[in-house]
């Protein structure tokens, strides 16, 4: 039998919020490979008799390396195996998704994708933030903030405007800020950090440039948490409710 | 009873690509409001027994306008009604859902958001193209090509790199590929057109800023297309097949 890999965006988290497409893969699987990003509560009962391999980082333990993940991948297909690699929000926002594509087609194994729901929307709005907001913003970037942005892409976020989404940007949180400021950023503009998105923990810190660092070392967010710079921060605000949830 | 509305993101178009969450509001709905940017093939056996209303653009007629459909979803949901309003996408990502949510929570109306699978990533994903990709994109823009853009627009995309995607762009192409061009954007600068993204008929053209044109003088593409821009666009094909597909 020819085996093969099916990258599954699992979502922002919540088992709900996967696809039908998804979770038809998860059911058909013979290896699921999984970290802490994708949905994983419910996957004994999605992937019954499947075998389930954490390559995300536990307790005391280091995450499998990316190009051991691929290996694996590209080794159980090759041994005939239908394998899923399940990932969090969508495989290819910033989810390394096209690098383990590309492993599959040089090693032959036929691979497909199926795209899921990005954090990058959905944790904004699940704080009740639209990324677009007719006469607020018309476009919107999304951004690693895992390395600290150039001076070239500061100048241009700023100058751009609309709304900036920043994933992993906790850490360099304090650089955005002062990036943004230095190349003309108002003080007042609005910016969220939302924590834990779909989760009972989540939690949405709202600030402006000029407050933020002040209210980060009160609240000390934590990882995984989605950072949104722009107006459409103050939509929920317009509802009267404090994060946006009904 | 109390009625309530929930806005539902229905994917790109795919009926695999709705959210189990999504299902499950509309397996509960009284009323459905649709048009045809959403998946609408198996509405019937999703929403059985609900009342149905096409609120898109059908041959012969106009649309029904925007403050008219936020008019019904409140009107039903005061009458005691489980409204469900299903859109294509996700309905925070240029699909006016926040003023659908203003408009429920201004009539005290409860209203919940369910989020989609975004076209504006999983079209280009569908076409093998992925929006991020280590070590060629660290970003990407969002925008919709409905207006065309500033001249302080154009020339910050050029500065800001990264990859570009445009939704509802293709009438409006010739001025955007002129503008990037005008602000120092490179004519071997990749570009692709992702027409009728997962449905049978699902065509991408290639090309570069200074081909394009004539490109889509051939082709002559039409709505529903993704466009993008950036290097990106190349990584498919080193894969050596000619759409990403298997």
């Amino acid at each position: 039998p020819r085996g093969h890999v099916t990258l599954v965006g699992g979502g922002p988290g919540d088992a709900e919020l996967i696809t039908l497409a998804g979770r038809r893969a998860l059911a058909e699987a013979d290896v699921v490979l999984h970290d802490r990003l994708g949905p994983t509560d419910r996957i004994d009962e999605w992937a019954p008799g499947a075998e389930l391999i954490d390559v995300g980082k536990t307790p005391g333990h280091h995450a499998v390396p990316q190009r051991e993940i691929e290996r694996l991948l590209v080794a159980r297909a090759l041994e005939g195996l239908r394998v899923v690699r399940l990932k969090g929000g969508d495989p290819f926002v910033f989810g390394r998704g096209g690098e383990e594509v590309h492993a599959c087609r040089v090693a032959g194994v036929p691979v497909t994708v199926v795209p899921g729901v990005t954090s990058a929307v959905s944790v904004p709005g699940a704080a009740g933030i639209p990324v677009t907001h007719r006469e607020v913003s018309r476009a919107f970037t999304v951004a690693s903030g895992h390395v600290p942005f150039s001076e070239e892409e500061l100048a241009h976020l700023v100058g751009l405007g609309g709304t900036l989404v920043v994933l992993m940007g906790v850490g360099t949180l304090p650089h955005l800020v002062a990036g943004l400021r230095r190349h003309g950023m108002a003080a007042e503009m609005p910016i969220a950090i939302v924590e834990r998105g779909f989760s009972a923990g989540q939690r949405t810190t709202v600030s402006d440039l000029g407050g933020i660092l002040h209210r980060v070392a009160e609240v000390r967010p934590a990882s995984p948490a989605v950072i949104v710079v722009g107006e459409v921060v103050r939509v929920p605000e317009t509802f009267g409710c404090e994060d946006g949830r009904p």
